[in-house]
């Protein structure tokens, strides 16, 4: 089988160079173009290149891709942006795997309500797929565009898709408590992101307004089949990478952590990223992988879920290519293991 | 007005350093034994403080302390240790303030079902006053015996007693998420205190299970004048020093922010330690201060408190040497500020 | 004796914050006016200081300051700008402290040469003393304009100063190799101090070219009373704060460590904020003070100093406390103990 | 071609971890058996490798695994311990890969004087290859027992030989000054790497008595023809892992900054895993890969060389991988891209 050709959208971020390197390890992708405008050479972005990939960048021309025979563009622009570049590759019959957040709410409304921008691309918001493979797996086989889910998101929704999809937790009032490295806050260099300012320290930000809550609350709706509402709260963490999320949920009868256990084993069988643990997990040990390291307990007649992830990687590029794994019909696994 | 003189029981740990370096800055205490059998001289066990203090570290001998005419002990003893060598010193008639959990909790049922210990000392535990100054204020003075506060505690008390003491939240159910830097967990090597374990990571550790819990249980139900049962799961962080709370609880009315954001500023008022902030507090910002920065929200129905602090200073020695100003008729900021 | 009257210039930078924390334990030092434009009050620039000093920024105005009874004006604003705002200063009468470079060298053409800017107050800088006081303290009391040492420099001369005052090492190839962490680059977002770039990576920068090249060699060569030329090579390492140097030197004649010993113990002995360590230091024993820790050994035939400092207390702030106690006559160590 | 069978002695460090996780991408090479007393499952001892290796530990039993069919073993043993447990293995006719520095020394006199222990295996030594590709590649062929170099060594040795093959620097009085990540001492945990000890903190360790010392004067002398002699100091960073090293050298003749660039540039042409910079390399974009990052300077007369590593990786089991690959015959970059 012949690679398929790819090209990067944006590759000056934190994701698009986790992104090269996972698929420069993949047997079945060939990067043929990245585009960029903040410099030469890909090397000279990201120094970590060297002597991995010689290629240039170059300036976004989806004629230019669709003749160099790019079968699937990675978005790796910020939202906003994306939904303005997106639409002419489609045009063009590209397919597209975006990890901005642009195509990941169903709801026009919602969107704008917490993302403060008009969207311009209803059309093709419609036939997105929320790429979140172990939920929405069966959609993805052949799709078109798929959005990438966000980082947050993913601990939240695999963590809690057991209890919610059989009924065990009241929908409402749902705690999500989540600890996210700086990767997350993207490259460009901000005070708050500012080594001597968030070294050492520990604080929240968004509170009750950060832009994944919708996100979270849409598929554990689907998911549920009813409603569901968080009470996400994120904080940043001295690390480059990781994101933990402490979870609290009120059963809705009395259960027992040995149950909720078996029910998470079984449901989580046939997902090979999602590791079920028996002690807290740690994000070092997801870190570089596209593990989501779940552990469920019972504290107090409380449902207690710790779920812990790469960010960069389960939580933005990794999950990118196992939805481009899927996509294209290869093991999802592929280049992931 | 002479100094104190103090001695420090338990040289060698960081909260005993931390007390040092306090109390060699209070212009009414004098430092005039430590005990420790790890080393001849406490610059040899803590080497920032060459230079500062010369001072030899001595066997533990009640006798010798009372001959020095020590006033007050600060115990840094690990708990079950300090219950042992506390009883011979108030028996000499010097005070104690005791930075181990040994006579924290009023009822040695509940140490003992926390702590798998038996409890030795029950008689001193009856005088014990848990010293919390800004609850527990008008015990201090003169107190023979002032068990200090958990780190942990003090953001949850604190940060909950104005809530609970105007009963505006539902006392069962509180859920508080800690976040806390890696000193908190003492000097003892351990292989998940050992730097590229613990660095770059988040986990969550002792959930369902951590001592705290009790204390501050016993202390928020003081506060209400009922019993408060809370969910407490701590969390290690990549970084020295601080703990960040994040509390969520279920308001027993409606409740406005502003409405909350007054009750708080009134509560703490006359509390200068507790700073009440707009904006989420970040840990690095009480660093090396006995502040705990506390800030309120109403996100979705819910309350939401976030506190935070300096573990080893307002966790431990900052509101030992708070407590010590109390006992013995200092202005509470001495030393302090 | 009346407290002095304060200012700072250029409120808004880690210098600064520094500075004012030392200031507000100074038993000596009022801080009367802070100078910003980037905020309103100190405390929103710096959260820290919320409930430790209630000041309001005010823009520049040496009328206004004058007409304040400021004796005495700390400058933490960058070279370039220093030059600009000193001079109407000193024509009022009051003295500065000033923490950036324009007043360090002596000789214009070599502040041109590597600060590639023109000087415009030869003036003032003939008259400019600079402020490290274990070289210089004699020319200290009462001076008018105080340039305050850089943070690379002071562990490189008073590493050396043993050594080129005693003719016991070549004074050319002297090689220092120091390791500083993040803050001393500033509070200006950038991306080598974007927390994920900097984070768990060490680099060297400016090799060759570092500005604090010919501040060294001036101050080493006045004390050898000879010309001194060295290769200095910067490093970042990933924490907030602290210097490290490691100096490479060869002898004139045979040594032994113990006559080095000897000789260093014997020129520190009347220098209070020198600590001489009989093992390697460590930058962490001297955080948060105005320590500067110096070690000397002998291996395989060349001399090596290791030296460490808080960057921004010794480095910075604190040495420009030890110099406002010189200049007024307060004991050098007031405030800083 | 079918898998090598690889076992791996000492399963419990990071070497061990790091290079398991390098094994299981290696199309070429199959992991049989991991040795270790310390837990019942690999994955208990590493629970990153959950999900990824389902192995039990085993003791270590010569018969057993060469009855498993074992070819080659790595060993990673500590020093002392290796030279009891190679001996059985290479009689019963395995290849072995030791990460320990048993075999590195072939000086069984310098081996007791820097360690500080009799040798007890001088029969194999005599036919160890010391295992730095780039410069004894044509011994690597079918050896029987590699000794892996060290982690310092590297960024030493292949930072310099360009310049000592070419006589262009003087042989005596080389400083290298050299910085790592905590993770280079282990997995013991030990006072010194306690997370809240080393964290924020850099010192210097082992001055002038540094085991690494000989190891990289015996590869330059082989370079040179001739004896080197070096300073070598190493240093602790606060980070999980990566080598910087800053080399001062004296050249014998006048030399150019070009003239050395293009000469590191002809050396290194035909090494895929040495990386020539034009600016300072950073430990981070070495991180996870097998490259070592190359820069030269000419400062003042001096040549400067800065190199950088992954001690884990290019420092240790990296390398050991490329001499796994040029042992069996495989493209050396196989499994390392």
């Amino acid at each position: 089988m012949d690679k398929v050709k790819v090209a990067i959208l944006g590759g000056s971020g934190y994701t698009a160079v986790e992104l090269i390197k996972l698929l420069l390890r993949h047997p079945g992708a060939e990067i043929v173009a990245i585009t960029s405008r903040q410099a030469e050479h890909i090397a000279d972005l990201h120094p970590s290149l060297l002597g991995r990939l010689d290629l240039r960048c170059e300036p976004f021309d989806p004629d230019a891709l669709k003749a160099k025979g790019v079968q699937v563009v990675f978005g790796c622009l910020p939202h906003g942006t994306s939904m303005e570049s997106i639409p002419p590759l489609l045009e063009r019959g590209m397919r597209v795997i975006d990890l901005s957040a642009d195509y990941r709410l169903r709801d026009v409304k919602v969107y704008e309500q917490w993302y403060k921008e008009t969207h311009h691309d209803q059309k093709n918001l419609a036939q997105a797929v929320y790429g979140l493979p172990e939920v929405y797996g069966d959609k993805l086989a052949g799709a078109k565009l798929v959005a990438n889910p966000g980082c947050y998101p993913q601990t939240a929704i695999l963590g809690l898709a057991p209890l919610v999809a059989n009924k065990l937790i009241e929908l409402t009032g749902i705690v999500i408590d989540s600890k996210s490295g700086v990767s997350g806050g993207g490259r460009t260099p901000k005070l708050s992101f500012h080594f001597p300012e968030c070294n050492e320290s520990v604080t929240a930000y968004a509170v009750g307004t950060h832009r994944h809550t919708p996100e979270i609350e849409q598929a554990l709706s689907d998911v549920a089949g009813a409603p569901v509402s968080v009470i996400f709260t994120p904080h940043l963490m001295p690390m480059d990478r990781g994101i933990f999320s402490t979870i609290y949920a009120t059963p809705t009868r009395a259960v027992t952590e040995a149950e909720l256990v078996e029910l998470y084993r079984s449901y989580f069988a046939d997902k090979p990223f999602v590791r079920l643990r028996t002690n807290p997990p740690a994000t070092k040990d997801t870190t570089g992988t596209n593990f989501l390291d779940v552990c469920v307990k019972v504290v107090r007649g409380k449902v207690l879920v710790l779920a812990a992830e790469d960010n960069l990687v389960r939580g933005a590029s990794g999950v990118a290519v196992q939805n481009f794994n899927r996509v294209f019909g290869f093991d999802e696994r592929t280049g992931l293991m």
